[in-house]
């Protein structure tokens, strides 16, 4: 199918074969063979059911193809995989099948099961690319390079301090990921219409039991139209390509050819043109930026479709499959793309230090006028400041003792109203870095902590 | 792939088989055949290139499977797919495969060319439904409902009335899928900066013919960062997504077991419960409105990635290719379902009837007051006509019987102030139906003027 | 404007006060101070500078038709903001005003004041529905009604498991709020390039000691271009616009004519039709699902908006302002409306216990199958059970004991095969109603646990 | 309210004049009384009506706070608008003033009239692009400047050919919303149900006579449901808001300072830093692609409220209004911030060569292999024109000159199987332009045949 082409190189491999379609029988049969195990334990079901059932059907007893033909009928997976299931079952066993349960059910707490490990692995990716914004942070807590705001050169800041940005971004999302992940899965069951009809005040205990059995969260109430569960999912996992996506637009703006502080990491065969041999581009930038896109547009689905009729959607809840595993696999294709591209990264510190002086200083304008404000009159202190930068890039020289030369201020000088060591400091600018190297350090206490 | 349960039941079959991998490797064939003979036609290439490299380049010599997991390097299917060409090619050949084109004209070219049956098969599917909508509003052009705003019971319309509705908006839809079809599937053809480099002026003669040999548009110039034409058919696919969802959202209002009036077709193991045998879900009214949902993220995707920076997106010309090809399939999907829908729509006109006398003409307290008040103080015949719906309701008597013994109404019936035999018509709730026939004959004019 | 009439009906009448221009320019103002303040206790500024600041610009000195007309220039409303500021101030005191700030810090930070209280509004609105869901559930523990899924009739519930599925919606969005509104409302403070230039590492300080001075939550960094906190923020408006919404489209679907399960409160003037006297109109829950579909466009705006270039995005942060007003007032209104739609809430039972056996009891065909099949050969227990339900709807007999009067059925009573009590209990309608009351217990004894 | 300094900021003065809630009365005034015309030149009501309502309703009799206030308790403004009209009447006009009309005829006739002259605006600015446009692309048609591909240095293009992209797509975007302005903007009369209840036949006349007398469009039905007029109403608006889009990220892209071949206009005030004097900030463009932003979900909103239930939205129709209106404001706003950009755009047409000749020539090397390969074996081929870049970039050379003075290449040319002259044409960079000029001859010819 295209996706192989046009969806799956924005995706995971290892996140591809773990949502097969024969995955998702084999979770929809965990839940079924679960839900027996519960029942009879709880004595609804004879003693040796689940064991009977499991036995009866084999993972390899479901057709795959007829199936997913069947699935038009019914709307849903659950009721050809039920249907095939009942099939094979001898009639003493059929009866004990899908008790009290309903499609939903079956659905619901499949897609959890098969997000789980996919949650698990976005974190892993997520650790990855902590690591690598690491390493980046301490080699780069103090290179300067120039700050830029609606994409114009601003004040200077440390690399460093760049990163730290995009680690707290990914952190703030890892957070959101962790709480899904560790309390958020929930299984489903609450049959037909969510009361477990036929199971009256026992359902609840299935429906708790059933979730220990699979490792999911249990919820308060069946959630069958109540999707403020996915919700949060899809939040988390948009947050996450969110702050991929930053990472990537940034990355993306300083591998311009005309800034060139980084590079994204050389590897054979990867982002050459089919016209330009010459290109390096940007190409796991573009991967993860098409990847945030789509997630985005899941999550719209998966939000415009929350508020879902009575006891179940009318094609809302349908159309939450596709986006929601789309969405998490995009989120992994693109983590999956981003932790290698922070470890490989390419920072070119000397173009960083030469478009840091592209505006020979004159960037140091504001604080240089503040400073000299302090002994010489504010129009003068802001005068000097304003053509230091000019003369400072038509000569070449440093702005700090372009200022420093002015008569006025080698006067005040002279007189010790303005400290010309403090000026110095003040006006160099690979210096005016603010709280670039602490901001690197408040991150790195809380990120790797050692 | 998870897609076969989750996305593909809320697709067409012959969609999804037109747009397998190959059919799209097969169509990155063509046009890289068709360019090379335009070539050759020109003089750019020497004779007998393209038939040489026709026959050098089989289909069957591309291995997809490698093909697939090399997208990921370059972020395209085109650069794969040139270098396994190239591989295969004498070196003769080699510089003349590909020459002057850029990935981004065989990805886009090959789209459009892939999309073009695909309108087709969606307009084919709106021919059914107007045929099939045709057929109900000449057997129902006055057979009278209740019409319902905010869902509340308000006038009367006839069921012809509401199809002529969904016929002119299927057929709106229809005219821009029409107008695309016609002249908006552009060819792209622009080399590796949308200037034609090294071909210059006959750059744009290529474009021209190269869009002839394959039976697309040819557009003013390329639109490799300029996808306003993209814009224009998510649009359209788009507008015929609504249109299908507004069908379906009606009937399956219409169907709501205390409603009544609409049955999905009956076929044997359609729409059924995986735990209540007595339902007959609307399940084709659920996957079109589904699939129109998926359809709505994946326009808002394409629109979002609608500015593109420079000569060439950077993650944004990525991102559309999945969504427009799920987008025309899910439209597929929705107007596949959609036509068999309405042409074995059972129409249950005693329910309508039924349904219609539910307020006993409370409905009528409107016009009634409004009739009676030509002859009546104001305030009386508010109180007629509001009193008579309770006592039409409660004695189980027609509206117009109720309203017509009211002491002041014979009076006036009597001295010929009221025109009973008008009065009586008007307030007869069948005959409420205002200008329902004309409109379906105003429809049935335009859609099927035999 | 024509807001008045097209979007401000949809806020909330407090919320819109709140958020007068003035307010805004208020906010910013307060956030001014703030600043001086603390820069002041920190030894940065000269003693007194704070108060005299304060003193020097009272609310009334800006000219809020001024400073709206100069946004445009600048793109953002504190750069003509401050302008008129300094304009007003003293050289003296001109260089201590907006020291180490940008605008952003000053934006950003005065939305967040201005969010404050209204997400305490939010929560207080959802109190007051918590409240009046918990005294439905008490009400209506017990009341029957039938489950609908794809809008068919299914199974039974009660209306308080219903009305626990809404108030558990609530309360999971509430939670999210309460997260937000506790620690999610950051100050911003970083200066031109967020890494407070010329404050070095005493700008940490200095933002931290602003958050406690404005009651925010400090950040660990400030958050220019890492947007999750407003993610965060966006995201649990939407889970409360969603949870209102699925309120809002069940009750209006049980407010339907041929439904007539509940009513929105009769108000004098409310929900009537300019054209049909006859109408109820449940406007309320049309404001809030006008309402919610837009919550959720601003929600998308401000994810595609997530990812800002580098240290200010260019448009991209611009965009964020009005969805994120326009969100949180559109939220305040839709709950604002939900809460006393809940505590006014029209409940007909019996409107309830009529369509609870509107299909005769065929709704019980497959429990009564699998109960007759405990004793019955399965063919014979399905026979039986689904042709009941046409003879008790025919002949509105109870559809127990339509059962029950089966020869197979008295037989297996007769050898006590089967217990008729048992099965008496089990198939009558108003008893089959599952978990729903234990639902009920337990979510007020989350809500209301008193 | 927030809006004066968070979104009107995104739109124009103009506009925002003409959507004032009183021009919201007027429309709807207009509209009524356009409709008792209409009905009254139909025989339907007593001669003098429509000038007995026009003077008995003058504009300034409508209390708009009252008016306002109330549009909550109904949902719609033309339910307290009907109400005041009314109360105002003498008993003998009430009942001829909203004959036959529901509140959704008068609110939706009245956006299409207040939106007629805003579409007409929009393309009035669309006409001052094209004109500074048509301008630009005659002064640069052959200004080299390199053309970038995922933000990389590519191949040559020439500002002027840029420009004509530009051109081109707000061209075709202007071409939708001519087709719009011209036949698309439908009157709305079908009274409550759309079927003109109690008027029969004669209301699909009243329906055509109303739509001439406003100069509106006459739907064939009414269009209450059928939202395809909307979809493509707001699908030709956000069309533009694309177009001005990519113009603004493209300038924004070249205003960078390391890039620097572009600067927004120049103007006392515009473009400042609150914090940084040094700083020109391309702030139209970051207007533009704000507003664009909001415009696309603007479009979402009204795409996912397309599919309206039965007779009349319950939520989905009142979605519209305020994403609409603010939708044209805002690519009303984009387009009056464009047109002056384009018109007073700086070209750096020495930054353009500088920076196309950053490489070197490394750009030529894919053209340089292929010329060379026709004489020179291929490997040889690609390596000389490979190193031929680093060299020229080092020694600061002519690229064509280095090439040209590789032995192999001066044996070649020597013995006449390679033709210098051709060889320099071809790789001096200022040349290699493609269909640069033609293109902008092209877009001339269409845009400014003169």
């Amino acid at each position: 199918m295209y996706d192989t082409l046009f969806r799956h190189p924005f995706m995971s491999a290892a996140g591809l074969a773990a949502l097969e379609a024969s995955e998702v029988v084999a979770a929809m049969r965990e839940v079924e063979l679960a839900l027996a195990a519960e029942q009879e334990a709880c004595g609804l079901l004879p003693a040796g059911t689940a064991d009977a059932l499991t036995a009866a059907l084999p993972l390899a007893a479901f057709d795959l193809t007829a199936l997913a033909a069947e699935v038009e009928n019914g709307g849903n997976a659950a009721i050809p995989f039920v249907k095939q299931a009942k099939a094979r079952l001898p009639e003493s066993l059929r009866r004990h099948f899908h008790r009290g349960a309903t499609s939903q059910d079956i659905v619901d707490s499949a897609l959890m099961l098969l997000l789980r490990p996919r949650l698990a692995a976005l974190r892993e990716h997520l650790a990855c690319s902590r690591r690598a914004a690491c390493a980046l942070m301490r080699r780069h807590r103090g290179t300067p390079m120039i700050g830029r705001t609606l994409m114009q050169q601003a004040l200077p800041i440390t690399f460093g301090a760049k990163v730290a940005q995009w680690a707290w971004g990914l952190e703030s999302a890892d957070a959101r990921l962790a709480a899904v992940a560790e309390g958020g899965l929930y299984v489903q069951f609450g049959g037909a219409v969510g009361v477990h009809s036929g199971l009256d005040d026992q359902g609840l205990e299935i429906m708790a039991g059933l979730a220990a059995r699979l490792g999911l969260a249990a919820p308060l109430l069946p959630w069958h139209t109540d999707r403020q569960p996915l919700l949060a999912l899809m939040g988390a996992l948009d947050a996450a390509a969110v702050a991929a996506e930053k990472v990537a637009l940034d990355i993306a703006l300083l591998c311009q050819s005309e800034v060139a502080e980084l590079s994204e990491p050389a590897a054979e065969g990867v982002g050459g043109s089919s016209s330009m041999p010459h290109k390096r581009n940007p190409v796991a930038c573009a991967r993860i930026r098409a990847a945030a896109r789509q997630v985005h547009a899941a999550h719209a689905t998966v939000v415009n479709a929350g508020a879902q009729p009575l006891e179940r959607g009318l094609g809302e809840w349908h159309a939450e499959w596709a986006p929601l595993l789309d969405g998490v696999l995009l989120v992994e294709g693109a983590l999956g793309s981003l932790a290698p591209l922070l470890a490989g990264l390419e920072v070119h510190v000397d173009a960083m230090a030469r478009n840091l002086r592209l505006s020979g200083g004159a960037v140091l304008a504001e604080p240089a006028a503040r400073l000299l404000g302090e002994a010489l009159p504010s129009a003068t202190a802001q005068r000097i400041a304003r053509e230091a930068g000019e003369t400072a890039r038509r000569e070449q020289r440093d702005y700090a003792e372009v200022v420093l030369a002015q008569p006025e201020v080698a006067a005040a000088v002279e007189d010790a109203t303005l400290d010309a060591a403090a000026l110095r400091t003040a006006l160099t600018i690979d210096l005016y870095i603010g709280s670039s190297e602490a901001q690197v350090t408040r991150v790195l206490m809380r990120l790797d902590p050692s």
